[in-house]
Formats: C-alpha cells, sequence, structure tokens
C-alpha cells in the first residue's frame, strides 16, 4: 500500500541485512519529480550527548573510536526506547561514563547526523552541577578518560579538529553561544 | 591478518549487504577490554556542507528529507572522491542547489556524524560573496527551495529545531562565535 511522505511516495519496503545493531532496508519510492527508484537506509538506535558543567568546567571523554580514531567527545550513547527514552538516557551515560549524576538538567532538542542516511536523531542534554559518584563504563569502553576543560577550550577543540563528534560540537557551540555577552 | 586500531585489533570482516549508496560490514575484532566480538558498521560517501555568506545574509536550503521530513540545512551533498575530494563537492553543491560560484572560500575542517555507526565524516566549508548563476539542483531535489536568512536567525532555527542537520547547525553556531564580540 502506497504511503505519501511529503512529495515522495513509498510502495514498499525490503530488509537488506540485519544486526543487533544496525538494520539496512531498501524502499521502493516515488521521487518528488514523479521518477520511480530506491531509497536505501539504515536504522539504528537515537542517541544522545550531554553537555554536564561542574564548577563552570564542561565534562569531556576522550576515547579511542574503532572507526575515527582517537576524538573528544560529550558523554552519551544509545537511546533505549524501552527504557524511557532520551532523558533517562542522558542520565544513565553520564553516570556510566563519568561518575555524575542529577544537577539541573535542559533538553536542548535533537539534531539529524545524517538525515539522508538514517531516521536517527542525537538529543542534546546539560546539566549544570551533577555530583560526583563512581564512573562504571561499559567494558568496550575501558579506555575511556574524563576532562574537565574550560567551555572555551571545548570551542577551541572543535576548531582545531580535537573535538570532531558533529552533534557534541554544536551543543558545545550552542552553550558557547548562550554564554558570549 | 590481524590489524591493531588503538585498542582496538581487528581479526577479519565481511560484507554483509551493498548497495549503490551504502555497503554495511561486520568486522571480528578484540575489544579494548579483551574480549571477542563483532563491529557493524556502514560504509557510506563523505559529505561536505557549506556556508555561503551572501550581503551579509546566510544561504539555507529547505527541503523534505525522505527519512526526516521538512528541515532547514546547509547546501552540500555527497563527495566524490574521485572527482576532487570536498572542496570540489563543496563548489559543486553550493553552485547545483543555489546558483552562487565562487567567492573567498575558508576551510573549516570537518566533524563525524556518526562515530560508532560509519568512518564518514562531514566537511565544512565556507564562502564570503559567492556570484549568483542558474541553480540546477538534482531531479531528486525538485522541491528545494534557497532562503537568504541572517545569521542569528539561522542560530535562532537551530534553538526551535527548524534547522536540524548537526552538521549544519555546528557550522552555523561556529560562524556566529566567530562574529560575537
Amino acid at each position: 500500500m502506497a504511503e505519501r511522505r511529503g512529495p515522495w511516495t513509498r510502495h514498499g519496503r525490503v530488509p537488506l541485512c540485519a544486526t543487533p545493531c544496525l538494520t539496512a532496508y531498501r524502499d521502493e519510492v516515488t521521487l518528488p519529480h514523479g521518477e520511480r527508484g530506491a531509497y536505501d537506509w539504515v536504522q539504528v538506535p537515537d542517541q544522545v550527548r550531554v553537555a554536564a558543567l561542574v564548577d563552570g568546567a564542561l565534562l569531556v571523554v576522550e576515547q579511542y573510536h574503532y572507526l575515527a580514531g582517537t576524538m573528544w567527545q560529550l558523554p552519551g550513547g544509545s537511546v533505549d526506547p524501552a527504557d524511557g527514552g532520551s532523558r533517562t538516557a542522558a542520565h544513565r551515560e553520564l553516570a556510566e561514563e563519568t561518575g555524575y549524576r542529577d544537577g539541573r538538567w535542559v533538553d536542548r532538542g535533537s539534531l539529524h547526523a545524517l538525515p539522508g542516511l538514517t531516521p536517527a536523531r542525537v538529543h542534546l542534554w546539560s546539566t549544570i552541577d551533577p555530583m560526583p559518584s563512581r564512573a562504571a563504563p561499559e567494558p568496550a569502553e575501558a579506555d575511556l578518560v574524563v576532562r574537565h576543560i574550560r567551555l572555551d577550550e571545548a570551542v577551541f577543540a572543535v576548531w582545531d579538529g580535537r573535538l570532531r563528534c558533529a552533534a557534541s560540537a554544536a551543543l558545545v557551540m550552542m552553550l558557547a553561544l548562550e554564554r558570549s555577552p
């Protein structure tokens, strides 16, 4: 059964491959200009990134990413829709990766990381003055290091290429703009 | 043959599915804490996004995205490594989508959109005072509308959810920070 999506029409869908981490699909579509074609895309869980400010310093995690090498990123991870959505994931990932909990949370909206490839969004949160407790990173994050850095250094780290995660960069600069005179 | 990647080791790779748009792979790995496992990931082309300032206004494209609905985004698209890389793609996509060419270009670095899923990067460029010519959007972009908006409105559009592309948001706020007092 055809489904309208703005100027697109979807006629059918076949899974191309499925793993516990991702599923790739091919949709049979009519494009905005009327031609029939295929749209290949990937389903992955939504993500969260958290800007946590502790005594005026931003918590940044440094880690080796299997696909991208060493980089700085804001704490975060995958959203489990069955477990409370992005707010719960933000609290959980901040606590697991940095040990910090609570504070004054603000929902910073969400961004599409690769809107042509996946409908997955990255949900952005901030928290001011969370309290320290014990971090419990997942085994695969054994090499994760938490840094406390000034917000202006985090902005500089986007410019100089240390902080190369798009959603983290956007959230860092959102906070910096909010605090600029 | 095992390949070291920071604290990870790759032992092998199998393609899971391949289309003209994307390829999914499963790598057999040893994780940082020493356990064996699988890492599933997707290969897609790198992207570019361009911040073009014309008479002080930013060029923004509004378009219905098949996976994400209507949103604002900076002009851009896929990089073809066989055709000059990200600089060539930035010039081409700006011209195709908006009709503007040339101007004073600056390389703004690159970001990882989803570093856990794909090694693909989004390359960021800016250009000041490009010259108007005729736009030639691709057929699938028949519904694309070009807007000239103030930089501070583009920042506001990130906050209010009209501009939801992570790399576009990061680049818009990078320029706004550069121009803030």
